[in-house]
């Protein structure tokens, strides 16, 4: 169910509408929009009594809501979800493209530095690395946890890349919450319903990776479980769907990019990396994502792939990253986006660093 | 890694080798055989000196396993695993088979005592019901949690049944282990690796349901992370792919039942009812389950279908389940199995169910 | 849509609505039933005005059919088609279970012979064996053609089993048509629309193997094209389907079996040897097909599988065939089948081919 | 096998080994490329002797071909093939993209000649129409047949497209090789053998498109069926595949692009309108496949797509096509592509069918 208030409606009003909705038992989630407020309930104890809502002050329409997602929905929220990052120009949605890149996994201290600083040059916003890993062999390298959060923390300081970082239990989502700026939930936990309720109370944007064989409607679903928990920040990423296909590790599904954006106002990036598993896939797939109408991408960058600890095949070079980010920028225009203009730091590879661009 | 012990080696023996597996920084796991002992070797910190480990009192050999599994794998252990359950002759595994049935969802504690009831007289071991249910939706019914462990514990006590339920993150796996005699892991969990692990830790045997696209490497890596933390006592359970077949939910995939077989010592049982989702399937699946040479069935079983808050459509009548119990108690001789005997209780139903028995 | 005849209807009659939908401009397809006739109307030039029709003497009842299929639904033909074979008591569908069993390829007249006898000998009605294969590389081995047909039409004579064999265009569908007894089309030509119709225009029986992405309605849509163009002897074959999954070739999709069954009067039958790939799943997919409620089973048999020019590795042996019988023989009355006592003929091995029995 | 020449063969040399390849009882396919000439050997007759051919003047080297196709691969012929249209500019591969569009069935000549209109005047150098449909139902519209054949012809005359059209079976296989330019095989005939081995003998390009569930081997071994017969003109075309997702019709797999690329010298387009079976998403795919280096597009347009007798709704208007060819001109560059320019004749819109443009 959803209320939709007057254009003209105050503060007031609102408050006044919200406090009743939870008086009858429901939770209610404000959406300020553009035009006006849209007021999501929800609460799985029964039915709503649509008539008094309507005949609350400020009130325009109550309205049935038929997806199964509300709060996901452009139903009640027309305007695309733009995040934006305090004390930066970086967002995720809008007009701007935003680019995620950096190492599958944080391996050092050096290695992540090596790699965030030639990101950060070719214009990446954000910087990616894993801290914790969700691998399919119990022995197989698990990541440096708390130690590499604390290295993308200092990357931060120095390059002002925002940092993506993915978690993996409670106990991790509340240091990735602390430390990072965005936490990333993988594909493997999508529908972890418990994790996406805890990620519902963070205060921070939640990345969330569509599932290797969820359907459309449950992707925004598993959003929906974030946002009723309160957090609307929720950012969806593509990385590929388990077909019959052995081409390419996962089959990228680009035109969920359209769909997702006809039917929800969350913002949609694309992670070619993953879903090909081989590096000259990438490009192609990343040029693509973007002209599909991507709101950005998630890109594996070392530079020294052959020794990376994990994903090393699907890891993309920085002077391959450099040409990507140069054609993007091309294809930006014809899709109405832009890549924002890289940051106020100095991005000079240092001595130490240089021998690594071609 | 892996070193099989002579057929005469001592406890001592096989102690020492342990010892020195622990001493080098592995872990060592021992598996008894009925012939004689091997021990695992697991730990992701390089590689051993197999040259050491062979010239130890009692080795036998030396063999690296190449397969990505280990503990899961018949190279480690060749016998068929037999979980048992102090204080019954239920077992999972080996010639009876087990038949583990109930509601999707526990509602009340009469309508879990009415199935149990029926199911206990038609011969089942085990009872299964839902406390905690991971929902599609935010919205959707989650479950009476505590409460219905505690309802279900009475049914344990007052019928016999074994008690199998769902865990969903670790604050109910500490609940349901402390409680139940089975914890079920469920599809979506199937690579929440962080519950794995925990479920590793616990002195139940877990029931570990195939991901909605899991491959078999896959599915026996996720027994593998149980088995590394020390849990041995895993069941695997097939409920169904996603496929784009559209006439059942999702599609069972049987011949996974003598794959598995071929590859590892678990007992694999099937579950029918989530894989099709329509009444009607069950029953032939069931069969078919049974004749491929499944260890048992999952059955969800409701004597009110069409008032469930969960799964109704899929769940069958007690008088069904009687016919299915029936059935596969014929075809079991043909895969030389049987039916364990019914309990040693009365299960005469009361006045208070009798009228639900058509 | 669909005239259904009242139960005393005379054939008189019944040839009258038919004259009378032809004159329409449609075509008629009389069903006889064991109650009363049903009428089946084809033909897409348009609507036809039910009114008329309803005033013809004989008839019951006008009704619209919603399903886009037909002649195959149990709408227009309630009772289970049971095709028969004259001259002998072979039938495929009702209560007598139907074996086809033989090589994939007829490689020679020995080999022919030789597998023949031990599937006759064990009980098999029927003889499949390709002349015309459909390979996925044209360097691929390709059938021995007509010479291959006219072995197995001596297979008949010698043995009394009823040849089953594949076409794959309108030039060897005549010659199949000719020589063998029921016409196979392939997984890879169901939806070969212009085969379909030719195959429609024989008076041979046809097995229509489901296509490798087939859904259900699209199966039943390509029997439609066969029986729209007046054949209504269809056999469905279930094959496998192509997933994710790599432990079989395919993956082996029973629920169909009484998905069919439940919108079609059409027989089915499961090829476990096709949809597994690998010889030691085909007896335990075999005896779950027959426990499933299938009509019957195609089987592929070699004595020599690592000589055989075509799927050497999914080939039973002779003596499994012969344990496979037996297995199947004793689920059949609990799914209310029978398998047909073997044949009239001495099928007792010659000395020529009793070596390879062992 | 495959046998290299020397940069300086002579013509007589490359005859008198292609000479006795035949002599040998196999078959020759010379394959001239920038720098020398290699030369496939089929056929399976077993092993041929490589020594003899190492001898022979001209010879540089002869290599085991390991990939199951030989003359598809980049092995035999390592420059992308062009295909070339005599008397035109038109070319499908190489640096110019590839536009073919059109209705999908011709439905008169009224609105053939409509179409045609709009997308030779928006650039397009081919035009698409079924003569011939390959509909899922028998009582679904099958196409005008020749009638159609005949009225594209025309559209040719008028407007100087290349006419592309699909073909069913043999009968419609010699029509379309007289009447079109290109010979279009349908996804669900992509495994036809018969039908690919008789284009195979056709003088015309083949428009090969995969299968719903083929994998990259299977879509080019199809190419190597049609190619094997001597015609090497084959152009290869995904059009989504049968995945889970309900979003879209199909799962457009753009990775199989570079993938096909990386293999085969063959020309790959896209068909965004089959894949997605959605207006709305048309465009957003078309221009990801032009971004992820595709050879050029097959697009639905119809004027009146309400009015389609088939696949209306994912028929674009000549509006959005107008729109999806400026966009895909834009992006053309950054792959190194351009879209040719428009046909030296003129297409400024008749009164008679100005009006369909607005």
């Amino acid at each position: 169910m959803l209320v939709v208030m007057k254009a003209q409606a105050t503060p007031e009003e609102i408050q006044a509408v919200c406090e009743h909705i939870e008086h009858l038992g429901f939770r209610a989630h404000p959406m300020p929009g553009a035009q006006r407020t849209a007021i999501g309930i929800t609460g799985n104890k029964g039915e709503v009594d649509r008539g008094n809502l309507e005949e609350l002050s400020g009130v325009a329409e109550v309205i049935r809501v038929s997806k199964p997602y509300k709060l996901a929905s452009r139903d009640v929220k027309e305007e695309d979800t733009i995040i934006r990052f305090a004390g930066t120009d970086a967002t995720i949605g809008g007009r701007n493209l935003a680019v995620v890149a950096g190492p599958c996994s944080i391996e050092s201290r050096e290695q992540a530095f090596t790699i965030a600083e030639h990101v950060a040059a070719a214009g990446a916003q954000f910087f990616r690395g894993g801290a914790y890993k969700p691998r399919t062999s119990p022995y197989a390298f698990q990541g440096l946890g708390l130690e590499a959060l604390k290295i993308m923390a200092e990357i931060r300081d120095r390059f002002g890349l925002r940092i993506v970082t993915e978690a993996i239990d409670n106990a991790s989502l509340e240091l990735v919450a602390e430390w990072a700026d965005v936490i990333q939930i993988g594909a493997r936990n999508m529908q972890n319903f418990s994790l996406l309720k805890h990620a519902g109370h963070m205060r921070k944007p939640v990345l969330l990776k569509r599932g290797l064989s969820a359907t459309l409607d449950e992707f925004l679903m598993a959003a929906e479980y974030i946002m009723s928990e309160g957090n609307y920040e929720v950012i969806l990423c593509e990385r590929g769907v388990r077909t019959f296909a052995d081409h390419s590790r996962n089959t990228l599904d680009l035109s969920i990019v359209p769909a997702v954006q006809k039917l929800s106002h969350l913002p949609i990036l694309v992670d070619p990396s993953h879903a090909t598993g081989k590096r000259d896939k990438v490009l192609p797939m990343a040029r693509a994502a973007i002209a599909a109408g991507a709101d950005g991408l998630l890109i594996e960058v070392h530079h020294q792939p052959d020794k990376a600890l994990s994903d090393g095949p699907q890891s993309i070079y920085p002077e391959q990253f450099v040409r990507m980010m140069d054609e993007i920028g091309q294809i930006a225009p014809i899709v109405h986006r832009k890549l924002p203009r890289g940051l106020h730091i100095d991005t000079t590879p240092t001595e130490t660093h240089a021998a690594h661009v071609k």
